[in-house]
């Protein structure tokens, strides 16, 4: 299942094959959304195709690429131009936008290189270290803050990048320590498709699950939809081999240790600037033999909220917590409703809420369970002493169902819309329980700001939605949708003077700069005040001693 | 409660109006213990009192003295001979056998310094590092490893001990998100007593509980006996703050990021070598309102260790999980019994067991469970079918409440074992669910052999037993005691040798060195095996950046 890069776009999401079901509602849609944008004509403007853009020329001479083909095989360097396209950037709305009014990209890796074992990315980085190369390591390419782009430090001779997806095997599995040991080119669907075949999960279902990888998981410590009880990529890690510039490191893999620092959680985050990732040991459950998705209306944030965090303090063993506020939760109702008759049960419901206080600021949440039926029987159990507490009102599984079945869908909307001139990002944060509120409030009213200065023309209306996407015993996630229509003129540089404003926002008001996107080029600039002064140091201290000369992924992460 | 250190034993483990309670069976036991480690005449040979020993002078000229007095306050800084003996060492076994059989330390500190916050800690920081002092961070000093020895570097011009523990004030609560923040030089027993009146608990118990604080937690990456539940203290570290000699460092607190590499992780486990540790934010649970502790007997040490394993991979919520091998079971039933009549009961009982196979290897679980009652409960039923499938026998809850009760007693039992010469120690170690039989037989062995081979006279026997104390979805740690006769030429020497032997088993059998003791100076010559040179490496980087001179802890965890 490692996808040929012909089958992908090489510039949007997914396969070519697929894309967002309107299920006919078109017209409904994208009326709606031309209103709610103040956009009265959307434009027609398809991404561009390969063939239509610019790519720099190879700085590779024939020497260098019979060099490469040498140590790896004739057909594992590729130098044609969709490889050189398709591996240029990544999947954020940056590099969407940029191509789509560019019609160019600036950087392309010079060649794409494809190993097929550890052995090969060894000659991999030693060549690329002695030839004053960047390396660039590419799994899935779903970073969306810039983590992969093509990018080289001045002085270096050009970029390479290393695709990993052609290590894919499984190595082993411990069924006693309930551990597997992959290849981590391997993506999420192949991955658990090979566990459950033996009775296993991950349970590691990012949106972007069907194209990434799982070595893209842990070097951006991604987090899962069911992280409740999986856990984010730092957390089911239990070892790592890293191909670095100064040789193989294999890391520790204990449970438990106090063996001074635990230095796997310098591989979880690492962003391919520490070195390759090449093989993972991770943590396993047995495939669950029950699921239950639910939904639940709040009748506003603070209460669906207060029950997020009683449910997490209670320890309560939910998969699945998710929260949106008022204003995700209309979009959505809305959204779901567009060319669609109301039955009469849906309009008397619909009219009790509102009657019973569910109408002014209503607010959604997706609570799901998986694993051993007793152990999820006796969550709900608990779950449904909570939610008489908070005053949750019950949607039932079909509201369950519903997010469980589109949950992959979302970032194939993206393409269309933007295609259309209206731009959707996404921005994820996360604070502690006490600063929650205070954080969700700053960064809407930041991003409203924004979009309201930097509006593409007379009229055009920015939309803010958020929701508790992961949550913890001492806090949790915002997942902040914001949609606007694009500055024809200036895409990239309206984009950018908003992220600056809203990352801003995160960052004074007690907010990590990411909870599972990562840093990449993107979030560069925030991380001194996070990590601190000292903390940045350290990092950077790690980073000259691992790779002196700067080969492993540039720009991104600690520069 | 910050100890005044007269009242506690500087040579030895605690307070000196507290000791171990044999109950009247001194005899008994004495004579029970000569019997089994085949000394026929115990010795008579108590440790020095202060006024014995071999101080070395300080190197410490009045002006030096004057500069730290005028840094802190007159009675800050201390010299007198009972405090620089005090802070000499930590409570290790080869500190005990050092001070008695030779009657002098070789270093100990030239001044203690009681800094009372964290501006004083920088000036101590950066005083000991523009003189070229050594610097040592001292909590309770209660390191087994050598983790606080007053060593210096060569060039250093002598050692300044830091001693946190008039740093031990509550900061501040944060009750929603569920976390405190403390000054770091709190004892066990008063940060304990601060959250209980405010209803809430940490739930770190070490056996050194009573003695050692909270940033000696942190450093020393410990694990509280109810670790299943509250977590070894890198799971409860929510923030830190750090002063190194290149400034003051405020980690990260966030409930989860993706911000790069999590460098809390260096914080736990820093052993005093980066800086500091001034003020730490845990988190906090309710304090518990239902705990119920029992023992179980199982027929050989697999079946218990089945039962254990399935608790953790089931997701039980149990706070402590204990197995001890059968080694440990027939010491300490053999033990407890000494002197005392059995009843007509408790011989019934035994001779059921035997005719039922629990008699040849029997195997004592300790299970405790806390927290909410309706939780506990829940945990108690999913344990009770376990139980079933491995052919528990329960012992009820007299076993689990004889275990509590004495908990933190047994390092009182050292001194007067090792006043007699016999020789108590105790290491441990991690591994995966799948190789914890084989550490555990090789590592029994190993200790067995060396022992055998350096044993002090003809006749001398030594004794090895071990429990699983804590345990993890995808493996275990196995705790170790040994006892042997000591070599009344070289205590120290003997004891070196078996170390050394059975560190070698547990690193080339696939345990960590260490899982909850730390490194210190004793286990850092297995450290690059378990880290792998580049990550050894990675640490070396951040050592240097952050302490390029080399002040703090030199010696310990990374050199």
């Amino acid at each position: 299942m490692n996808f040929d890069r012909k089958i992908l776009r090489w510039n949007g999401w997914g396969r070519y094959d697929e894309g967002f079901d309107l299920e006919g509602r078109d017209d409904a849609v994208w009326s709606w959304i031309s209103e709610t944008v103040g956009m009265p004509t959307l434009v027609e403007n398809l991404g561009p195709k390969a063939v239509d853009i610019e790519l720099p020329i190879s700085q590779l001479n024939e020497k260098q690429v019979g060099e490469l083909k040498s140590l790896l095989s004739e057909e594992q360097v590729k130098i044609d131009p969709y490889e050189r396209a398709f591996h240029a950037k990544g999947q954020s709305f940056h590099d969407l936008i940029r191509l789509r009014q560019e019609k160019k990209v600036e950087m392309a890796p010079d060649a794409v290189l494809y190993p097929e074992n550890e052995e090969q990315v060894l000659s991999v980085v030693t060549y690329a270290k002695l030839n004053n190369f960047a390396l660039i390591p590419f799994g899935g390419g779903s970073s969306v803050v810039g983590g992969v782009e093509a990018a080289c430090k001045e002085g270096q001779r050009g970029v390479l990048v290393l695709d990993t997806t052609r290590m894919n095997r499984l190595i082993s599995i411990d069924a006693q320590s309930m551990t597997a040991t992959f290849e981590t080119g391997i993506y999420g669907p192949e991955l658990e498709a090979i566990l459950k075949d033996k009775g296993y999960t991950l349970g590691h279902y990012p949106q972007s699950f069907e194209f990434s990888t799982l070595g893209g998981w842990i070097a951006a410590r991604g987090a899962g939809q069911q992280s409740t009880k999986y856990g984010k990529a730092e957390k089911w890690l239990v070892g790592a081999r890293v191909v670095t510039p100064t040789g193989l490191w294999q890391t520790e893999d204990f449970p438990a240790s106090a063996a001074g620092p635990d230095l796997r959680h310098l591989v979880a985050g690492s962003e391919g600037a520490l070195g390759v990732i090449t093989q993972a040991t991770v943590r396993l459950h047995k495939a669950p033999e029950f699921d239950d998705y639910r939904g639940y209306l709040f009748k506003d944030f603070e209460s669906g909220a207060a029950m997020v965090r009683d449910i997490l303090q209670q320890g309560v063993q939910a998969a699945t917590v998710r929260l949106s506020d008022t204003d995700e939760t209309r979009f959505l109702t809305t959204f779901s409703g567009l060319g669609k008759k109301k039955g009469l049960g849906e309009r008397l419901i619909k009219r009790w809420l509102g009657a019973n206080g569910y109408g002014t600021s209503p607010c959604l949440m997706i609570l799901g369970f998986e694993g051993d039926m007793g152990v999820a029987r006796f969550a709900e159990r608990q779950t449904h002493a909570i939610s008489k507490k908070h005053k949750a009102f019950p949607l039932g599984r079909a509201a369950g169902k519903k997010w469980y079945e589109g949950r992959f869908k979302m970032p194939y909307m993206r393409d269309p819309l933007l295609d259309r001139g209206v731009a959707v990002d996404t921005l994820e944060t996360a604070t502690s329980w006490s600063n929650l509120s205070n954080l969700h409030t700053a960064v809407s009213s930041a991003l409203n700001q924004a979009m309201e200065q930097n509006k593409a023309f007379e009229g055009a209306k920015g939309i803010v939605m958020a929701h508790i996407s992961h949550a913890y015993e001492t806090g949790a996630s915002l997942y902040f949708t914001y949609v606007y229509p694009v500055d024809p003129a200036n895409g990239p540089g309206q984009w950018r003077t908003i992220k600056q404003a809203v990352s801003n926002a995160v960052s004074q008001n007690g907010g990590t700069i990411s909870h599972h996107h990562g840093v990449g080029t993107d979030h560069l600039e925030w991380l001194e005040k996070e990590k601190g002064e000292v903390g940045l140091n350290a990092l950077k201290a790690i980073k000259k001693k691992l790779d002196p000369n700067g080969v492993m992924n540039p720009g991104k992460l600690v520069v």
